[in-house]
């Protein structure tokens, strides 16, 4: 298992998923995207996994793509385009897994998350970094402006913020991350440690209902107001309906601690 | 009218709709929301108003729905849903009449604003709060996720923190409130002098200009920039043919003081 | 060419415009309107231009529309309002201009940036401004809400935010400016150094590349994450299919600097 490129960790509520390619600074390979997508999958699976964390092995978080795979391409009949578009279509659905899993996904960054390695972060539900972690989505630097990770970045923080990292290629710190909302929290002492409070803060909630808040939580994103309500309203009828939420309000009614299954 | 659920005073341009249940702090109960809705269409047909303040009485601003209610109606035939849907409906049409108010409603939060009461602040126009306020939707620790509040919040700051508050279900502060965009103003010193200070200088504006420009701002809101573009021309050709917009340019023109109706 | 309304300057890839009618505060008159239409189209065409920046000759950067000129329409057998509607709609397509330039464009605002002046900032790609430039869309001030900067300031910063300022017509400074997401940088000594610096950066990438990527940042801000996602898979293998970024990767794997045509 060691030699997987995603490893999986923990058997508790709180799982961990570690992008494990040091030498290849964790690069989304296609081997990596496939990888990441079936460890997904079977954490999807799992009713025992509340949260997921996912971080990297090595240095850094993410540097993005992997670009030799990427070149290699330009030998095919067509110059490489079959093969780029299906390489972006793959990741695209990586990043759409995550938000789709039924458990909230947090992002645990360290060193550098480039690119693609950005894109994965702006993607997680939640994020986390050590102090001194740089993001960038830099892919400009090298000719390849990086207009699928700016889907998530732009969705993420304010217009203005994206576009200045897109065009300039410029890293900005954990500090910064945190101001213009790219990620939630700033480790102040150990990444590792802190990454877990916050992972299992959520898991101690009632499981059933972060599923029905997390899928509600995108959908809703994409409606008019009205839609949303109209959506939303139902799902919070769902939500009381379930036995589990009988009792944890019966308990706060009752100022005691929930008994749930 | 003092055991009215919702109070309302002033009799100049600034009305204050006042939370009335202290008991309950200030619950959005079945009785509340039809309270508040009635208060809200009453102010809307009152043209000498021009701004109005939200507040609750008491220790807080406002906890949320009431969930003995909520709680009651598992006794009905289908086991609640049908009460629950329509408590989420009637409470959604108050969220809709708060925005579709020709007035901008102003909330001056205190203590706390949790769940609906959190979506309340959410949903005003503006809001100010006192700084010890804490907020949160954190209908999560008790097993019903706050997925109406949910809309409310989320199209008022950036993903990850809504995301954060929603499944954490801790309070941030008044500073950080501000600081992610879901308030506008922390009172340094005294809330009450503070929010009306803040209400006087929209009330001294044009108050058909106001009205105008509400409407205008959840419209184009939901459009693409060429449609927003469209309608606002429209818009702002209606302002230009009010009289007193005619006289309010003269005025700054002649560098003095408009004479409105 | 001194006289123009909109001076052209800079002969390597950086073009400056400067919005040059000092006397009356740079306002957009039917005429500056013109101008910066044809001087955008210009740059358009001009493949050796990469990055824009654009101005305020005098004393401010822009204080909006040119109220004599708005005012004196009322003369006309409509009141106006034919007027006003051709006005807005020019104005919009100055904007629109602006993001369907090929080249990014930075704002560089000092003194202040009022209204439509305000508007202009929020459209630009990228902002930045000295210390002491203040924005405001303040025609609320004079009975006139300002609808159309609405549409640009609405989509850059957080809802409250833009509402308390279309509201109270007050000012925000620089720094308060970069907090809530409406410009990019304030310069701590020169601006118009600091402006080139910035320029400078961009103008150093791949231009072809920043094309691609400015085009794409609009179209997919539109659109649903999945249809972003599918949009900016094709625009990434249209970007890898270029000879130069073949060059750019190749660089960058072989650890020397690219050589572009």
């Amino acid at each position: 298992m060691n030699d997987a490129l995603v490893l999986r960790a923990g058997d508790g509520p709180v799982a961990r998923l570690t992008l494990n390619n040091p030498a290849k600074l964790n690069a989304l390979s296609d081997a990596m995207l496939a990888a990441l997508h079936v460890a997904l999958d079977k954490v999807a699976e799992d009713e025992a996994i509340r949260v997921v964390i996912l971080n990297g092995a090595g240095k850094v978080f993410c540097a993005g793509h992997d670009l030799k795979e990427m070149q290699a391409a330009r030998e095919a009949g067509d110059g490489g385009r079959a093969d780029w578009l299906d390489l972006f279509a793959r990741c695209s659905a990586v990043m759409a897994r995550i938000q789709s899993l039924p458990q909230p996904v947090i992002a645990q960054a360290h060193g550098i998350a480039t690119a693609a390695g950005c894109q994965l972060v702006a993607t997680c539900d939640l994020a986390i970094a050590a102090r001194d972690t740089k993001f960038g989505v830099n892919g400009v630097n090298i000719g390849l402006f990086c207009s699928t990770p700016m889907v998530a970045l732009s969705r993420n923080i304010h217009r203005k913020q994206a576009f200045e990292m897109l065009t300039t290629g410029e890293f900005i710190d954990a500090h910064r991350a945190r101001e213009v909302g790219l990620i939630n929290r700033v480790a102040e002492t150990d990444l590792e440690t802190e990454t877990m409070v916050f992972a299992q803060t959520i898991a101690a909630k009632l499981g059933s209902a972060v599923r029905i808040g997390k899928q509600a939580f995108y959908e809703q994103s994409q409606m008019t107001v009205a839609d949303a309500y109209a959506y939303t309203g139902d799902v919070m009828a769902a939500n009381m309906a379930l036995d589990d939420t009988d009792e944890g309000i019966s308990a706060f009614l009752e100022k005691r601690k929930p008994s749930w299954s």
